[in-house]
């Protein structure tokens, strides 16, 4: 099956439309016609070959919601007509205690949605700026939103899941002081999500004219990071920090704000390290700096349930697909109030 | 009361004999002369002023057992006659929540055996390379070994509940696989509680000739860090690893050894920072790197109980007060097998 995509030829070319080819479902496949999917940073630093190891032609996208239109024999959960989505994960190794913990995420053999190895033809998996998707059922997830929502959904399965896990691993909740550096694409998830958990949720930025709308997101204060003054007011009183920023930057200012047994945890991955964090920073009130990768699936599931239970939906502009480029400069200015998010009804007129 | 002492009056000056003073017993102090005092790598540090904000005369010492000699009215849990420990904390603010939940080490206001803040003359707190110590009862710990061990004990004060702390805290024991880096002071401390708590030790050390040492004090494996084909043996297998070395050197190598969750704790604060962590050895396993700090009073008599019942005790050297300098200049050519402890008694007849 010949579908539509968009994507690149190589790392210094422009994306384009493309034609690629799907498997038809196998037993235990869904086979899903994409509806939406979310623009990530990661598809521009893989699709630039910024991270070393992409392979071309490159489909990006794993912020994927569309609708089921067919399925295997083996298939019990799905049904054509479903409203599914598929994120940053299609397959496993499927024993490791990883995936045996659904925390498929950590797995070795972690297959990504794009640019990951597999049997299918190109030799490496092509993502969601395409027409239709093929994936095994244990990395399809059940949307429960109104369909209506279903564009704001897509950002949901890689920004949401990615700050809801570490939110719910270090156990962000009621009474807890809950900091959310950087309100970007995870950053303004971070926050609403954060909130609904039930924290009291400090939002860090570095902009004064981000405060207004961190607090419409859910912030119940706005600190300005570049001010020693508004840092100081909340020093060593953070349970736990979730630091979105994919750039370089001071991790002391951060880890100073914890309390006792806090931690600041790393969702972004700057392209250079960040200054070496002080030593008495950690010992002094035994705090501890660890990071997050995406999510499992099962907690995926239950980040869309809890979401769909809310009413929480992703801050999104949708564009066309002949509009990628132009959205990539715009996220590279900072310029996007939270993700984009691909109309891939778009993709049939693509030339 | 005067009594004599060993330290220094500046920076840049030796150690030598001393007369100090000693508080009365208030209602609540144990007063202890002193039998046996430890020889710690931060006495070194502080006395030479190399962390800053020493205060002189500085007089060492926070590895202190000894005898109870006197009690002010108040103190009921311990009697003249009695064999006591005192280590690096002698008060803290007592009503903050890391006093309430016994880690007075994590206390703001906590007061170091020597070159704290106290009332007492001259105005900051002198150590343990004395005959004699005033404590309040809070802050004074009971000795269970035999008192032929009483010299192999002061190390526990501080290099054993430096290390006990954080293999509690991070759940050192049985099926348990735990690295222990550096085989000096702390972590020849830490090799003998991790093997005792039941846990799969692994030594590191970047010296072959320790291989025979470490297995002699309870390792399972030793690894030479150098040596990349040994490291990559572990590589994704320890559940925690506590780094006990106290200059700067890769974290990234013992990182990268760590299991999804685990976590790489500092026991040791170098000179200069360690080479900043890839943010990716955090991510790709939800890693941690934290740090700890002493240890409270309660876990203090827990880990001297503990080690009384599994008859552990420090690998010591014992010198008079006089050698002190000559130990120092042997713990900085790491010369010492493991610890330098002090016999008080030759304080008697210091010059």
């Amino acid at each position: 099956m010949t579908i539509k995509a968009y994507g690149a030829h190589a790392a210094d070319q422009p994306l384009q439309a493309l034609d690629i080819v799907r498997r038809a479902p196998g037993a235990h496949d869904v086979q899903i016609e994409i509806a939406y999917c979310g623009v990530c940073h990661s598809d521009l630093h893989q699709v630039r070959s910024e991270w070393a190891g992409t392979r071309y032609p490159c489909v990006p996208g794993h912020e994927i919601v569309g609708r089921v239109s067919a399925v295997g024999a083996q298939v019990s959960g799905f049904a054509p007509g479903d409203l599914v989505g598929v994120g940053c994960i299609v397959d496993s190794c499927r024993h490791c205690e990883d995936c045996a913990d659904g925390l498929e995420n950590y797995c070795d053999r972690m297959v990504g949605t794009y640019n990951g190895p597999t049997a299918d033809p190109p030799g490496h998996t092509l993502g969601g700026y395409s027409q239709r998707i093929v994936v095994d059922q244990r990395y399809v997830l059940r949307i429960r939103h109104p369909e209506a929502q279903l564009a704001a959904v897509a950002p949901l399965l890689c920004a949401g899941i990615t700050t809801w896990s570490p939110l719910r691993h270090w156990r962000a909740g009621p009474g807890k002081k809950v900091g959310i550096v950087g309100i970007g694409g995870l950053g303004h998830m971070g926050i609403k999500l954060a909130h609904a958990l039930g924290a009291h949720v400090v939002a860090f930025t570095t902009s004064e004219s981000k405060r207004g709308a961190a607090r419409a997101l859910g912030a119940d204060e706005v600190v300005v990071s570049r001010d020693p003054e508004q840092m100081k007011v909340h020093a060593k009183s953070l349970d736990f920090i979730l630091d979105t920023v994919a750039a370089s930057h001071d991790l002391d200012a951060f880890l100073s704000l914890l309390r006792r047994d806090g931690t600041l945890a790393l969702a972004g991955v700057p392209a250079s390290p960040h200054p070496s964090p002080r030593v008495f920073n950690f010992i002094g009130k035994r705090r501890s700096l660890a990071g997050s990768l995406i999510g499992g699936i099962p907690e995926t599931q239950e980040m869309l349930d809890f979401c769909a239970e809310h009413g929480i939906v992703a801050e999104i502009e949708l564009i066309r697909a002949g509009q990628i480029e132009d959205a990539y400069a715009r996220m590279l200015r900072g310029e996007v109030r939270y993700r984009f998010v691909i109309d891939n009804a778009s993709l049939a007129d693509a030339a």
